[in-house]
């Protein structure tokens, strides 16, 4: 390696370490687990393999492992969200990382091959990529003991994959513990996509349209936020159940054929493909802007949106479209997520409740790796309200608990 | 009857239609599933007994669920609940209804017993008062089919029943419906408290530090609805998840201990009995308002609290108790749930939903006796997507469906 | 009088002195000012004449003046407005009263004219009505050292007065003072309306589309309240600049011949006539409801809607009318001021800063009677300051003040 | 100069002219007045001096200056707000521009002195620098025409030099029309400076304590925002009705002193110097973060912080402070405005009503500078008004106006 290289390397890499120092800051639970809660060198001679997006939070994860005993590999869980200097941070403590910033689809399942390499006895996966990965890979399979699933969008396929019997090791549905879903989903994206969109473009939300598609946990922190930031906010839903929650919770709710006429902003969070398509795109006013927080980038139909116009870069994130109407529309990150490649991501204070959710998980696997199905599972409950405790310890809020008296009570017939 | 008396009552009759009339018009979807969703007369020949708040809402279910063939009767579920005024109108149409407004326990028990005398195949019950009866009446517990439970606090009484074997038949806890509890709970009470306490005392909520106590779907709304108006919100809970909860929806969140040394309104939804004891009364600064909407009166200990200090009636439903330390607390109608008992109770709009999430549960279980277990039933899902499309249909607000090809995208391995 | 009709006024009474101590103990302020502030028996030997709206908290004011020496006599500012309790309180503490609730407008103004036959030298007038009869009346006129004026409304008429040199007093404009306009209008106005709405026709508020006419203080306060009880907010102006501040707050802003077709409640306070008139009534949805904040009944255009449709009383304060197409819109308090009609009016704690304001500026115009111009005055700053510390105080709260240091490099060129 | 360093100012100046094309697109109304509201080449022949934030609105307006004839020179009225980008493009298209991202004080001085050496007939002054420069300079100053300042912080020393008669030309105070201060300092404020921190520090802000100091326009505007992300908002202040008016608003209101134990983010809005000063900082939690939002550095004493403690650089901008307790402050861009130095500053949405405000302020001193005398002048009010009805247009929005009949009903006496 040519000197100017590695001396380049090293600066990335210690930048990469602040920005991990930095977060670890605001991940006191995390700190905690590792400070006690779990037995010292619990994953002694375990090896994982992590498939996440490479934020500086993983970093602290990863190295949260290493120090518990565990021989610890990484990939990433979407080239667009690698953090390059955490990338190299996380080299530089010798933990194996494949990930690069901006990688095709073909480097990047590589790069998750590579991380499977070490044969892990533990995978964490975001959505699934790895997993699936891992039963396309025998040799690699017969080993695993079990793996977890962050988010959840993976989860119904892994469920049938159980249903017929194919999962070959039991994973545990991270995204469905209440601390993980209740707090990084909604919260996180909320401020993060808020945070992404003033970054990419600078535009002002007060008085501003703002169209959020998808009003599960994510379109529901977005909507929140957007209108906390002075927004008037459409929702647009396929679920009348959800669509009414978010009527009665004071949004517009409507169609996006309609609201793509109306809005300033536009924000995917449907979990879906094609959350935004062409017809849309061309019915959007003049100086339109469009994101998108959703798993899946192609939430935008930006195939169909090349279809009928020319991109071209204005700013750092952002493309501009200009229609045959002569009307011009901008895309923030080439449809990716906004939230972490426009901006840094969740705050390291909600990763800290979901990874804490992630580090008792693969303890439980670790310990009770005999005795589980393979299937999917929920986190016990016990651990989320553990979560929640120590959460509410380290920001100095102290709670009430049930007098012997009022459980009496509660127990009796009324 | 002497003829002033007679007169008495027709103009509360008159009274009550009037303010039956007024709920209906907020109640589409009731009106929708009785012009035809429902089979014309469904409930030909089946006996119903009702044991419900009897509010105008009541009246509009009573009445319809008369026009599709049932004989109906009808108890309260509360007696500070009861509107006199439409217990006279639905009398008056011939519905046989036992309710008086400020019964004492054992009237109001009669009354239970009175409503369940035609004996019923279908019993609709709030909270489980009149399941309990039916369950000591082996004469007339033979011949129900089902019934069906509208609040959350009686579920796991009756769960416990069903695991004991001795449940007599099958139940649908229609509270755990999402047009239920989503709506009615959240927004209902939300709403409605905030009207019981302007109507009992008048007192400005802006800059007021508002307390709390339970952080449910009930709490929720009370919370929101409090911010809403101007005030400083303080949340206790016993339930780590959902105190952290609170804490990040930016709400104050301690021990009732404390918040009872800085609030100017507390309000116990915690669904446990004695949220806030005689200690905390005593804490509390001078003029505090203090109310009860959770399900038992005992959700504050008001017996404790007539231990230190006599009350006085110094509005309509407001009692001040003079504290041995001169400061002066005020309860409201009398710890009995304020959203009903100074306040209309929750808006015909939302209960719109759940009376049709019960309309649909009885003909339901009307449909499906034979082939339903002795257990407590979760609403049907498809039920709680239909009522939320009518309900969306009648506000006027179309939502978007899945495509065809999202549909197979959603379903082809990512 | 019969021995019945006098056991009905006292009943009266008591029920009227009760609801003056409950509003007394949430104006601490003018408390203060009474125990020390203003110079014992300041206003002996002063006769002032009242015309406020005639509500618990007036009771509490114009005892005040009369425990601080003056001789008082009141009239309301508005027939439907008068609280006939209140009305009999003060006529048993023998403070000559002339109101009652429903009064026809020569019924009305002959109390007026009753309330200043005192021959007041001091005068406090609501809108102008009382200032306006005391022009009139040249034998009154002559010993009026000043008054004061309550709200926006009627300013601009007394400064054209005053420019063509016929006013015959000063009056303190107790609007333009910042502890009067910023809290009572915008907050009191605000709480009031919704409750008064609330109270009217129980009807639910989320989810509902909610147009406010008029974006001044009470508009603003309408509209952000609506909006904190879960309503969808449209604004309509004619103010280009508070156009465009509504539409930066988040409100969607329209003309009302949009916004008649879209709201489920209407409010008007737009300080004009007619701001809801025939055509617009006649575009609005069924089951629309319509109030009035605004001084001035005929916000709303009721001559051009009797001209169109028929009332029928449908609610104790809600008149319904069924349009020409079949729709039908109700109507709250005949389209009188629904925060003081339907509800309480303003809540205590705020009319004890715009009354606070109001007994300072009468103990200033009776000792500055010599050296005032017969012209409009604002509140002086000191006193708006004072009123505001007092008021903090009252809550507990404390604030920060400049050091020395600070005041000498604020005047330090920079 | 070498060809790199030429390639290296090309590359900048290509990437500041993107940045003022994407902020010209956001400025609609500015556009118009080019576009015909303001005559064809209604500057020719005056040379203007413009002293402002160097951003890419600045570039738009000195761009628009030019066009309309104007000979343009520009100096930074901070010179940590300079964006060199825009400073570089603005340079390429021929428009000498004086500015240099951390120049030092005596550099910054000389940088405006140098914008006045071409004897500037017309002056646009942030807060007063560039106006002082001018008095020390009395060949300069007799060619003066007039000048217009653009913040409050500044007015009160020109009022007091206009009062002393030493004042030597017209100013127009354009921070004093409602189309600048209500939104632009609101606003603008607002969202950058939720913005800025964001983007400084990436912390969660739901669920923290956020103390704002200062309750002015820009005051209210952070806190408003900082509630919209979920933050429990504290206030500080010294007036008296405006910390009224902050607790009424539903914010925490109390000492310095005493949040300075409560807060996770500090940010000063006050308009003074100390506003957090050492003994505040020693007060802190671990891991408070601080920064300044107010004109002047000095609102944080970091003289006072630095003798207590030594900062570390942890983020980009953000140096970080152990103290003696060994608790750790973070304070962003050294205390330095937060919103344009972590920030891009106010969205150029706003900056068009304030810039638009300035061009019609320059336009009405060229055309009236005969007539004006030597003072402080407010922005007329049918400029306001323009400006406003300019915006909506360029929104979409349409608004009402008062008919004929209602202007004659206003006039009439009531």
């Amino acid at each position: 390696m040519p000197a100017e290289t590695h001396h380049r390397i090293e600066r990335l890499a210690a930048h990469g370490e602040a920005r991990i120092e930095w977060a670890s800051r605001a991940m006191p639970v995390l700190a905690e687990l590792g400070a006690g809660r779990i037995a010292d060198k619990a994953f002694e001679g375990l090896r994982v393999a992590l498939c996440l997006h490479l934020t500086a939070e993983t970093g602290v994860l990863a190295s949260l492992l290493g120090e518990l005993g565990a021989e610890v590999s990484v990939a990433a869980a979407h080239p667009l969200s690698t953090q390059d200097d955490v990338a190299a941070a996380l080299a530089s403590r010798g933990i194996p990382t494949h990930a690069q910033r901006g990688a095709d689809s073909i480097g990047h399942r590589q790069q998750i091959r590579d991380a499977l390499s070490i044969r892990p006895q533990l995978v964490v996966d975001n959505s699934g990529l790895a997993i699936a990965e891992l039963h396309d890979a025998p040799e690699l399979l017969s080993g695993v003991l079990g793996g977890t699933l962050e988010t959840r969008s993976g989860v119904a396929g892994l469920r049938a994959l159980a249903e017929s019997r194919r999962l070959a090791f039991p994973v545990i549905a991270v995204n469905e513990a209440r601390t993980k879903h209740l707090f990084d989903n909604r919260l996180g994206t909320g401020q993060s996509v808020i945070d992404g969109i003033l970054r990419a473009t600078g535009r002002l939300l007060a008085g501003s349209a703002f169209v959020v598609a998808g009003y599960g946990h994510c379109g529901r922190g977005i909507a929140e936020r957007a209108r906390g930031m002075g927004a008037r906010v459409f929702v647009t839903e396929v679920d009348p159940v959800r669509a009414l929650e978010a009527a009665m919770d004071g949004y517009r709710v409507t169609t996006m054929a309609k609201a793509a006429k109306l809005g300033d902003f536009f924000c995917a969070a449907t979990g879906s493909p094609l959350a935004i398509r062409a017809e849309h795109f061309a019915a959007m006013r003049d100086g339109a802007i469009v994101a998108n927080a959703g798993l899946f980038d192609e939430e935008l139909d930006l195939p169909g949106l090349d279809a009928i116009a020319r991109p071209r870069r204005v700013r750092e994130l952002v493309d501009e479209y200009e229609l045959p109407s002569g009307r011009r529309i901008s895309v923030i990150a080439s449809g990716a997520l906004v939230n972490l490649v426009a901006g840094e991501g969740h705050p390291s204070a909600l990763m800290d409740l979901s990874f804490a959710n992630l580090v008792l998980c693969l303890d439980y696997l670790a310990r009770h790796a005999d005795s589980l199905e393979r299937k999917v599972y929920a986190v016990p409950d016990a651990l989320d309200r553990e979560i929640a405790e120590l959460k509410l310890r380290s920001m100095g809020v102290a709670i009430d608990k049930l007098s012997r008296a009022q459980r009496a009570r509660l127990r009796a017939p009324h």
